[in-house]
């Protein structure tokens, strides 16, 4: 009667339903398990990658100490059972990390005994201990892990869940991007799509052109060296996320002008607003055949450098004042009669794309390179969007693969009031994107056709960093960052096809913002923590 | 020869003006003078204020390397003098702080031998020590004051410079406040409004009715206890801040429900929208003479507890449904005909303040005590306006001391999306209030009598933290804050009558952010770097 008793009021606890992202599949008793000492260790097939990994969980599980904000007031919890440790099994040891990573795992942890975990690749097995470390709760002076037994399948809905990132109008060091890595592993994120390079810096080591960082970084210290990319690579492979570099061509390139201007169009016009986006202004010049070549010469380098599949080579944003009121672009057009802007710019688009496809990369561009361009990208390329949500459904239509950014939902810098000195403004992309916007937000909305579903890879949500440095990073990302992972993890809805509401799922990520914040990653509080403590308390009511 | 032309290379450099908040008047030369080992000394009266404070820019004079960002590129300056130290002289020693308090100094530095800083008061010399540690900046290895001889002469524009500060939604650990009256201090500020408690939690020990803070604060370790306030109280004095209470009545109350539950009207309604202007609902019964002597009770401890002379009583955002539909009021009105909830209104605020007045404290309320009740405060009170500008001038044309925290401009927290989880919308004060946005506000607009005008003690900026907590509370008030602080101290205009505008001292608050950044405040950056370091660079051209 008694154990039963404890198992009811177990029951009742949310702890165990508390892991963001939602498993696809979770199904759980009413005994808890004592789980003060949980050896965590690997039989059969080893992988480095696993071995990592548990390394790191042994040590997140052995120092951390939860509780969720939400059962505050929760005593000593009775325990049935005892756990003897976790056994990790992976079924192959291959380390490809791509689209088609197999991220899928099966986590049973039973009243008493030891854990199961077992997983295809040794990135389900990343994933899974992620789970399992989100299971075990503080108890008192030791720890626990409610409503056993737990058995959970869990696989993810899209294959890139990502972070686009600007390294370019401010400087990240490696430390402040290996805890981005940390904090996406944490949420099941798993591509890391660097914006190394933009008009204002360009922060990474070239050895072709070495002028390019040299006169191009802000410092020799915000510098990454190829030292510096390689620890990256590795640091983010180990959490299973790919690191994919977007070297942005032919706009946002003013600061390769400070090392080849002959190459250059509009570089830091003072009337940058009628060349560009935002200052300083610049683009390749597509008359030239020699920023055909530069741009041949960052494909090689970048693309040695960095192994992943995929290559982003930018195309947003392209402004045609820059080469119409170009002396040199007009002089080419005049000696060429029947070629115009459009078509050098399809030419452009043409040898730089060909050129990519000869070193065995996928492209990744923005989707400007197809809708605001004439260029037809060949149908490997998987187009990022974020433009609006008609962008995806057109994008599908043509049968692209396809990123969602949506600056309306995933924009995480917008709302933040305009950044020119002189301008009393908001931001373009206002308001500012809550975590409940982005929550909302639905990659596949209004798109109906199975075959074009096929074709979403997943979504990223974005950080450009005119307003942010490594100072405030953290808090702009997260947990609005977590709150995209969820769904691009767990799909919009469960496996009864109910939509996930924010309301539901806010006394969860409450709890994944919190464990965030133990872990060292100064996430944001979404509310007063009364309302954390209050699930529900602080709801709109019904009107 | 060659000294005259440093002279003219370094009357080039913009460093000796980059001081935050701008002197009033400022006179420079055009030498250099080396200072890499300062001494600082006091001579004649003494000040235990004088003396922190020397010691604690004595370390920041020795221990920070600072090149403003727009000078990224300078070599190291000649000098041409050196410095032998600073000497500080106080006319008098009286360390009261208050209203009247003289913060006014001047500052000689000349081209060779010491450098003098005199003022009428320990805190006027507490200003000129931060004038003084700006002036001091990297050269090479070593360092230097430019474009000596520097005569400083100073004063501020308003005698109240503030920051109200929310400890309620949720909590903030003693050292996290340390650090925000650490970046006040560097900005010239001296009031920090402490509106320590509201609905959620009750985070200060009450001696008198300890229920309040153990059933009220979050925890115990998230505690205010006598110590720590007192230890905030000194902390603050030393930087020459004020530390000024609010315990807002007779609404924000519904924590004190926890401990009286029979002096409250409404608390937590699950429809809370019907009751307050957000979750949880509660408000002191004001048809019960035991919430007055509950608040009598909180006046007779905190005016003791908190030395400054000013007191506040909050009474902002009282919702009359509360009491309306609150059972008891409704039986006490039947019994006594004639009165209505405005009645008992007055009689609360009447009992209230009257009482206040017995312990020689000198109110300070929201508007809404005056605009939004029938009752008139003594005119001695100091009205603090937040609704709009209309307000600043009905309350000075009423002949009430006011300062204002106009939600338009000054409140921080503003922008960054709903916090009800279940509602995607935007905060009721949307847009996001950027650095800019604040600069620009004038609490005198519209004020063209001049005894209006001295009615008006200043500004303070505020941030109620429903969204923020010690993880990130730095990025939220920095340098925005600070744009407020200049505009107090120093006036919107300068000498010549001329309105300072937002692009032109966007230079000097990048190096006054970068400088708090290398004292250890996460204050956001305002731009891309590039921006920074190429003044005008990212200004919106003239259209």
């Amino acid at each position: 009667m008694k154990l039963s008793l404890i198992g009811l009021l177990a029951a009742a606890l949310p702890s165990a339903f508390a892991l963001w992202p939602i498993p696809r599949t979770l199904t759980q008793g009413t005994s808890n398990t004592e789980a003060s000492v949980v050896g965590i260790t690997v039989e059969g097939k080893s992988s480095a990658i696993v071995a990592s990994a548990v390394s790191r969980y042994q040590q997140i599980i052995a120092c951390e100490s939860f509780v969720a904000p939400a059962d505050y007031k929760r005593g000593i919890v009775n325990t049935t059972g005892s756990l003897s440790g976790l056994t990790v099994c992976i079924q192959g040891s291959d380390e490809t990390l791509d689209l088609d990573t197999d991220e899928s795992y099966t986590l049973d942890v039973p009243v008493n005994g030891a854990a199961t975990l077992t997983a295809n690749t040794p990135y389900g097995a990343v994933r899974g201990l992620e789970t399992f470390s989100q299971l075990v709760t503080a108890n008192g002076y030791g720890k626990a892990i409610l409503n056993t037994p737990v058995h959970i399948e869990d696989a993810p809905v899209y294959p890139h869940r990502g972070l686009s990132f600007d390294t370019s109008r401010n400087f990240y060091p490696v430390d402040a991007i290996f805890r981005i890595l940390d904090a996406m592993s944490y949420n099941k994120m798993n591509a890391f799509h660097w914006h190394v390079v933009d008009a204002h810096s360009w922060p990474i080591e070239s050895k072709s052109i070495p002028g390019l960082h040299q006169n191009g970084a802000y410092s020799a210290g915000m510098t990454y060296y190829y030292g510096d990319v390689q620890r990256i690579i590795q640091y983010a492979k180990e959490r299973g996320i790919r690191v994919i570099p977007e070297f942005d061509v032919p706009g946002h390139t003013y600061i390769v002008s400070l090392t080849k201007p002959e190459i250059m169009s509009c570089p830091n016009k003072k009337n940058w607003d009628h060349f560009a986006a935002e200052p300083p202004s610049g683009q390749l010049n597509i008359a030239k055949p020699e920023a055909v070549d530069f741009t041949k010469t960052i494909i090689a380098e970048y693309t040695k450098l960095f192994p992943d599949q995929v290559f982003h080579l930018g195309g947003d944003e392209v402004n045609r004042n820059c080469w119409t009121e170009d002396p040199d672009v007009q002089a080419y057009l005049a000696a060429h009669p029947g070629e115009d802007v459009e078509s050098l710019l399809v030419n452009y688009y043409t040898k730089v794309h060909d050129y990519l496809a000869t070193t065995g990369k996928t492209a990744y561009s923005w989707e400007e390179t197809l809708f605001h361009s004439k260029y037809v990208p060949d149908n490997s390329t998987i187009l990022q969007v974020w433009i609006d949500q008609a962008s995806v459904q057109k994008a599908l239509a043509l049968g692209y693969r396809v990123v969602s950014s949506s600056a309306d939902s995933y924009y995480l810098d917008c709302g933040h009031g305009a950044w020119l000195p002189n301008f009393d403004g908001n931001s373009w992309c206002d308001p500012f994107k809550s975590w409940m916007h982005v929550y909302n937000y639905d990659v596949a909305a209004n798109v109906t056709d199975p075959a074009q579903k096929k074709l979403i890879l997943g979504t990223e949500v974005a950080l450009w960093s005119e307003q942010t440095d490594e100072h405030v990073i953290d808090a702009r990302l997260w947990p609005r960052a977590a709150a995209m992972a969820e769904t691009a993890w767990s799909g919009k809805s469960d496996a009864t096809g109910h939509v996930r509401t924010t309301g539901e799922v806010a006394s969860r990520l409450h709890e994944q913002r919190f464990r965030m914040v133990g872990r060292g990653i100064n996430a944001e509080p979404m509310q007063p923590l009364w309302c954390a403590r209050n699930p529900g308390g602080c709801d709109l009511p019904p009107s």
